[in-house]
């Protein structure tokens, strides 16, 4: 039975971490949000899991660091300055972050990463994804996980080749290009597909989750098993054994 | 046996048309491509198919309207001032433009309009497509054609409520708001689908084609169709009688 | 507030009622299962909910009739002698029976129905649907339902012209058949699809739901609805003015 | 450039064959079909092709051995003795036989087979096809082909698992069942998809073919490659180097 600080109580995912920490078998300890600080209370947790916002990330990997104890971030929105940030942790702490912790989900960034792999470059890699009607940002994390996937398997880089957002004359399709689309609407939790489009056939690799709990429970999971491990930087392949 | 004049005879679309005015028992009188112009042939031709771009649209009405012949514009892509040439062009001539000339899509914006003027706004409104690597506008035109038709159904204009190309740091969804994914890559000839997001559950209508020649087909059906009538602006409704 | 009873109370979809009996402020007065009677409860109840088995149906509609309330029927896997018993009752209460309450669903067949309509012999219709892994009759109820609306827009009979569980060799597709395929998985709440597939082309209308939630909801909202009305056979349609 | 030699040359196969064979450089210096026989022709053919029927498949076995010659087998619908037939042929010639020629399929059968293999048996296995409404048998040799990538990957044997052609009181699904489902309509070259189905969530694979060409390059690249292998037993994923 472990003590979990969540960050980013009040939100959507709070509450399902909430449902997810209990259904565990560990105990919510302290729960704050945006206005909030986690630090006062790092101390008492075993482990803490953030999914508030960029802005706080700092504040909330300090408070790991200070009290020592490991973090899980499944923040969406991260930019590079992110993850300079996560990696200065990890120095001094074990930090797992994600865009997505589903067990579907990871394998399939595996699954995509091998196709990319084994296509050439004349398969066209587009990713598309769908999420509920509430979600701020596009493409989602997730998408820009698979995204990352499918650049590791060809080899580049996803920021030099990512084209999103697509409007307006455009031209062709750039070589190499690694494109998203965003659909928003309803109540949906999560949906990815990741398309290699070749000369007359398809290959698609998709994921679907009924609801926000299978991401919840796989950030318990993340966070259970990080207590175990020495200062780094993990991933849900880690997790996982894949 | 018609005489038919085309106008982007060297596209895709034009090396279809050439096929499915064969087929259909008629005659290729004239193709005419960029930097051509279909002015000194109108007069023997039946009917114009143009599939070229934009900026020439004006002029190939000319040709329609000097010659007094029926024509067919399939050309994406178009604008507000496009639209005015078109209802001028359609007091002297017969003329039809369409996003799309299939009986299936034609069908299904029937069914979008209705399902939209059923649905309340509590269930959000996207249109996905996916074309070929070489497409060079986005949206297509059959998706705005859809979007039109999703408009139409709930009494909104379409461009007031239009959400196209998100990425980035986009907030909520917009309420009300009819929004556009694109995907592009291989050799796909045109799938689209119109979603329908409510609470809990999502109704969804998609239309793939096989390969261009269902659009080829149903140009020049509508194009012979067309020979038939009186000045005025038709739609593929009229020509296939839903 | 209104008094509901329920049988078949224990199965998942009993309990999702008693959610959504309560959402809706209403009150689930009895709730019996296999082995137990509505019989003696039935007069204290405003609404009898059947979500049971078929060999139950003739004594719930009976206590619906002694009684004289309302029944809404939810059971799946009815056969021809349940829908003569279903007309009788309904002569002396009102009485609905549905494959499903979600709303999606209802206008789903209502497109059906108008697309078969309009769509000539020469597009095949197939009838797809995936299930969770305890469903135990195939195809589901709401796959029929809407392979009814499909067979009723093209004038036949679905009786007639199904053609489920291909396997072997099957010959080609018989003319003008209607088929279904039939997938089990996981924990999926629902969804179906209609194709019709013509030559080089295809039109799909699909539903997905979330969760069971929205039938529950669905019932609920058609069973307050029935309270109002006169003996007869209602549906759907009718409770959402479609 | 290679001499070909083809058993059911005038199905449809049979004729993107012939287009393949000369898009390749190479000639096709024979063709025959039911009621004929290759045997006479064989030695002057540097390779056979053999997509007509389970019946003739011994005697097309036997005059490839006769010949000397290399040949690749895409007939449907083969049962354990075909497969005795193969193996038994191998000893003298090299024989490829597949249910799918594409190297999307190629690619996704190995993918699928990874996936089986790290996703535990609480993860339901379903396969689904769709093809045109003239094929005769169910499922299709790839839904097969995918079906047995699966069952390695879960260390079962199909045989053993298979649950297709679902239709009336099917009980529960089977635990660690292979599910098929089959569609029929239109004129759909090929998809496939396998489904697994984890606790509310699902992973995907997809593959779709645009047209029968791509299936007909393929047995042509195989064929061509065929000819410098000793006898044997290969698979697509040798040709491909998977």
């Amino acid at each position: 039975m472990l003590q979990f600080g969540v960050i980013g109580h009040k939100g959507r995912m709070g509450q399902a971490l909430e449902a997810a920490i209990a259904d565990a078998g560990h105990v919510l300890c302290v729960g704050v949000d945006a206005g909030g600080s986690i630090g006062p209370y790092a101390s008492q947790c075993d482990v803490l899991v953030d999914f508030s916002a960029p802005d706080a990330l700092a504040a909330n990997l300090g408070a790991a660091r200070v009290a020592g104890k490991p973090i899980v971030v499944g923040t969406t929105g991260l930019e590079e300055q992110h993850f300079v940030m996560l990696a200065e942790a990890a120095r001094a702490v074990p930090v797992l972050q994600s865009g997505n912790f589903s067990l579907g989900v990871t394998l399939m960034a595996h699954l995509v990463r091998e196709a990319a792999a084994r296509l050439g470059p004349d398969w066209d890699i587009e990713v598309l994804e769908m999420h509920h009607r509430m979600k701020v940002d596009a493409p989602s994390g997730t998408a820009k996980l698979l995204g990352e996937a499918a650049a590791a398997g060809r080899g580049i880089v996803l920021g030099d080749n990512m084209e999103s957002g697509r409007h307006g004359m455009t031209g062709a399709r750039a070589e190499g290009a690694i494109g998203f689309a965003t659909l928003r609407g309803g109540t949906v939790a999560g949906e990815h597909s990741v398309i290699f489009a070749g000369s007359e056939e398809r290959l698609t690799l998709s994921h679907s989750a009924e609801n926000r709990m299978i991401f919840a429970r796989g950030a318990v999971r993340a966070g259970a098993w990080l207590t175990g491990q020495s200062a780094g930087r993990y991933t849900m392949n880690d997790v996982l054994g894949l």
